[in-house]
């Protein structure tokens, strides 16, 4: 590709009468070039019959046309919906991506990015394992491509940020919460997974929706990874606490995983004995007898707009953010609060 | 990294005294290569502390380190868990993924392999969505990288077809058949998508349990796509036949998500109106009331004996092809048929 594009580059100066860094000059929208230059190159490469935007693009100086995504778990349907929207997205602009899974291990972040980076990928999308690991933001201080996190705040913003893709998770929990409170649900227990931006969102939007209603926060909240032993152990301690929780959201499909276990072991059904709600649709939440109550999101289209920002960022756009919405669908799996007897 | 090695490659030229040539010679075991230039040239490596393996690979002429992907759909757990196997075994080798997604689309295998031959990666590991494809199989006989299969068989071996990382549906369905038989079935239908490997190996097993125990073939067998949908419609097909079927086989997850909501509308509980067997675990199988019995085998194992093939053919191995395990898990799904009143 490099040599079909370099052939390219030599033709068009060779057509102008110019030199090749002319031509590249023009190309890259360098501000160093006349307008009399500009014509003769631009007039060279439509009478070749090059489309100037690709050309310009493959000619820029150490551009590979890749993309380095670094993902904390491919198989969780969640992240492999994200990559499947980015992925889209990037090959339309003729992009590729490169796949990395640190297996939610910090450690992995940093090593990853650093591999990208010697790679030399025109930039990164990254779903970090952590938000605050030194070496993750060592590693994205080095860097000298842009990157977009998806759904992920950094502590400060290092030079090469180039925005993120984020989920709007406080208006959905909100909603959710509002819900239970109007079945009647005083008790609610929200477990979340680590303490990055999806939690602290998610634990926005509840103690948002209390304070809405003028209750007192008798909530419980607790944070933990996001696999299903936490979401187990989570369950039976809201349920063995001495006022147990009446209603239980489970933060992310991992977690509902584990929460459905133990409700399991205690015989208890959702939407008769406790109220659940969910986060993130899998065929698990509406399938579920009763259907699960879900905050959904389009983990496709995040993907595809932390893939726009990035591709923006690489055609020299500002840094920007985009929050997208999440939407409560209340099923059948909350029901008023069981009498107890 | 390209030039990282190459001044390696220069260091050890100039402290074993002999020219860069020589060095990648013996790096990259050539035939003509005299003994005493052998140990000249891995002295010098050794002394500057250089792994040789490591070494020679990355100075072999035209190599990326990368690995080209070219996966049916992400966002399928069965898929995604296929991909994590293998970008865990490429990362460890020191390779790179470079992944795209066809959606499924026969067409687009076409295009993404050749793209990634455009983009010179060492090697490609393929999910296609078609065996039989025209542009596919002219794609593939057209590439100069070795290419193994995932669980797909083409009808000849292109002259790159370095083996296949294989699945033994047939052993699974036998024994879920058997069961099913044992339990006074008889007429057992089986919903399958695409007539690809997968599907002709199931339908295999089938076939051979019933003729084991000596019955007539008086199962259905439906063929269309893996999508939800398609079992939707064969659930309905199955149930309204003149003879209806008493145990139900979903050859896939998106197939199963169907079968359940037709079962659901049908107001039929699995286990108790319609046995029910599904292929491939996903938390839906295990955590769904009744849990539903399983074809199991471990897919990020199956992607990582694929990684593994293909790194032995880049190696040099003989193309080889590995056919693993799958297990049948019997669950409270499946139980003698009803009685009919």
């Amino acid at each position: 590709m490099v040599g079909a594009s370099r052939t390219n580059m030599k033709e068009v100066a060779s057509r102008a009468g110019v030199a090749m860094s002319s031509v590249s000059r023009v190309l890259s929208d360098h501000p160093d070039v006349s307008p009399t230059m500009r014509a003769r190159v631009l007039a060279a490469v439509e009478e070749l019959g090059y489309h100037p935007n690709m050309l310009a693009r493959s000619l820029r100086a150490g551009q590979t046309m890749s993309i380095g995504f670094v993902v904390g778990d491919i198989s969780n349907p969640l992240l492999a919906e994200i990559t499947l929207g980015a992925e889209t997205a990037l090959r339309e602009a003729g992009y590729s991506l490169l796949l990395t899974n640190s297996e939610n291990q910090p450690g992995r972040d940093a090593e990853h990015i650093q591999l990208l980076q010697r790679r030399r990928v025109d930039g990164l999308l990254l779903s970090l394992a952590s938000e605050t690991d030194a070496d993750t933001r060592a590693a994205l201080a080095g860097l000298e491509q842009p990157f977009v996190l998806i759904d992920r705040e950094l502590p400060e913003q290092p030079e090469m940020w180039a925005g993120a893709a984020l989920s709007d998770h406080a208006a959905g929990m909100a909603a959710a919460v509002h819900h239970l409170l109007e079945l009647g649900h005083r008790r609610i227990g929200l477990i979340l997974g680590q303490p990055m931006r999806f939690s602290r969102e998610r634990r926005r939007g509840l103690e948002h929706a209390f304070a809405e209603q003028r209750l007192p926060p008798s909530y419980i909240v607790l944070e933990g990874h996001l696999n299903p032993e936490h979401g187990r152990q989570a369950t039976a301690h809201l349920l063995d606490d001495a006022e147990p929780a009446t209603a239980i959201v489970a933060g992310g499909n991992q977690l509902l995983i584990g929460v459905l276990r133990e409700l399991e072991r205690r015989e208890l059904a959702p939407g008769r004995d406790v109220s659940l709600v969910t986060c993130d649709e899998i065929p698990l939440s509406e399938l579920f007898r009763p259907p699960i109550a879900v905050i959904q999101r389009d983990n496709r289209d995040l993907g595809r707009r932390a893939a726009e920002l990035l591709l923006g960022a690489i055609s020299g756009a500002e840094p920007r953010s985009d929050v997208l919405k999440t939407t409560f669908v209340p099923r059948a799996s909350c029901a008023p609060p069981a009498v107890r007897i």
